[in-house]
């Protein structure tokens, strides 16, 4: 079997990182990589070209010709690309419908959520209307949502010894009763699932979500003091606490949509409230959208579980991703 | 095995009777019609009552725990609401969510086209509004499109015999080219599909397409010249012809929206694009919007086959279907 040729926009992302591990790792693509021209001088960028990694300079901005001539040949793009830069793939889809590429992954990754749910999730109305484009384009695609990150769901230990791995310190909220149940992947499952949902024909013009645990609060707050031996401090926040949250970082946004911290923190409140409240982000919520199931559809993968990642970062080999 | 019970909005519409007798055909269904008030007296409901069938009369207006007591205990939703309805069903969509009915087919029986474009079809941005609320509700799902009916799909001839079953008369046009194919399915099929699509585990929370013939004018226009004996004279109508005609459409509905002839005309003129210049109705169309095909979930029905019935027409026994 030749080698599939991809094209991966959004490399040195966390999400991008690990779509470049796993399809490495699995040994059947020819990667390279788009990048644009504001990130080639990126120290990360360098160093992946200094592995060996072909790298694309394609402007987003610029004419759909030249992307299209910097896309032919390509059997499957998938992007990564950066929050903020969402509706860019408008131009990379219309070039990539020119160029005859046979499937194209949009920047999904994230939680199940449904897609008219504009009050819950800001980051999904953008791709929202970047999957509405890849339809009207007839552009074959596969959308995969990975739910929240392990790296991003464990709580803090007061003797601070988990904080090196967190992007926020402390994290101890329980939201609600702590009993909604999230899908959770691995960081770096994420690519692995990527690879093999990337050339698979069941999840042409597909959704598709993916876990390595189905976890609440509890049970995760549980399984750390478990391991660590330590106890954990909770604080309690109320359905009615997530909801006004969710309102005042929604005002907050509307005064200053322009501020990135307003902006994250409008995608947070929303997470919280769909994760919480509403409990989109579970096998449940995928399949009541018609999402396909990584699990089942590949079930000799056996992902990351996260009684171990939790073993890992008390060993001190977490990382944390933000940081 | 006890029947599935099964309420039917919209049993007196074209494709509510199709469902109707679809339904019933099968066996193994209990059927119940819901029935609105402003419905009540019409004569073809009150036929339907001497023939048995249960009526429930139901308010999309009113309280929405009167509809969640009268939905109570049904298996299944069908919806065939009228064009200009669309949206009375999100009051019923909420109401079988809380009674707990297993799974609700909105108004699809459209053409298929992708949901984000709503420069092609006017109609199809009220059904994509419900089907979205369908799914942030988590209430399951079946939509089901059936392309364009072969009961508006035959050219009329010079010597006027097939006039009487003809909608709008004269029908010589070929639009574009004339090549390009389009899904059609028989009035009278729908309803067969629709029992085997309704209770089907494969078809949950997915998006269904059904076709009898897929076909071209050219092919339609050939074959009906070929049973009739006589010459269709064809009038031709360019891309260009089919867009400004969508714009004068969209202008006239834009100065009088309440006008049903605007809309309707409007319907027909965005209909025209989407099947002959987009070419959104088609097999291909309906799989890179990830639908699965009726077709090859039940390859033991053979639906009516367009040949078939055209000479049903050319016999006198076809039926004007807006007579």
């Amino acid at each position: 079997m030749s080698p599939v040729k991809v094209l991966l926009l959004g490399a040195t992302g966390h999400t991008g990182r690990s779509i470049l591990d796993g399809l490495t790792e699995n040994g059947n693509y020819s990667i390279e990589l788009f990048v644009r021209p504001s990130s080639v001088e990126k120290p990360a960028v360098k160093d992946l070209a200094q592995n060996g990694l072909p790298i694309r300079v394609g402007d987003l901005d610029g004419p759909v010709e030249d992307l299209v001539y910097l896309l032919s040949g390509f059997d499957l793009v998938i992007s990564a690309i950066d929050a903020l830069s969402q509706l860019a793939q408008i131009t990379l889809a219309k070039a990539a419908k020119e160029a005859g590429v046979g499937r194209f992954i949009p920047c999904g990754f994230t939680i199940v959520c449904p897609p008219g749910c504009y009050a819950v999730a800001r980051s999904g109305k953008t791709k929202e209307e970047v999957y509405q484009y890849l339809k009207e384009l007839r552009l074959p695609f596969t959308i995969i949502d990975v739910g929240y990150w392990y790296q991003l769901s464990f709580p803090t230990l007061p003797s601070g010894r988990v904080d090196y791995a967190t992007p926020l310190v402390p994290n101890v909220t329980i939201h609600n009763d702590g009993l909604a149940t999230n899908l959770l992947t691995d960081l770096r499952d994420i690519g692995r699932f990527v690879a093999r949902i990337a050339t698979d024909n069941r999840t042409l013009n597909q959704y598709v979500y993916t876990y390595g645990d189905l976890l609440s609060e509890m049970e995760i707050f549980g399984m750390m003091e478990e391991i660590s031996g330590e106890k954990i401090e909770r604080r309690s926040v109320s359905t009615q606490e997530i909801e006004s949250a969710m309102q005042r970082a929604q005002d907050a946004y509307s005064v200053d949509s322009k501020s990135m911290g307003n902006l994250f923190a409008l995608y947070v409140a929303q997470y919280n409230y769909s994760k919480y409240v509403r409990c989109d982000n579970t096998p449940q919520g995928a399949e009541a959208l018609g999402y396909l199931s990584a699990r089942e559809l590949y079930p000799e993968f056996q992902p990351t579980k996260f009684v171990d990642f939790l073993k890992e970062v008390l060993d001190g080999k977490g990382v944390n991703p933000y940081a």
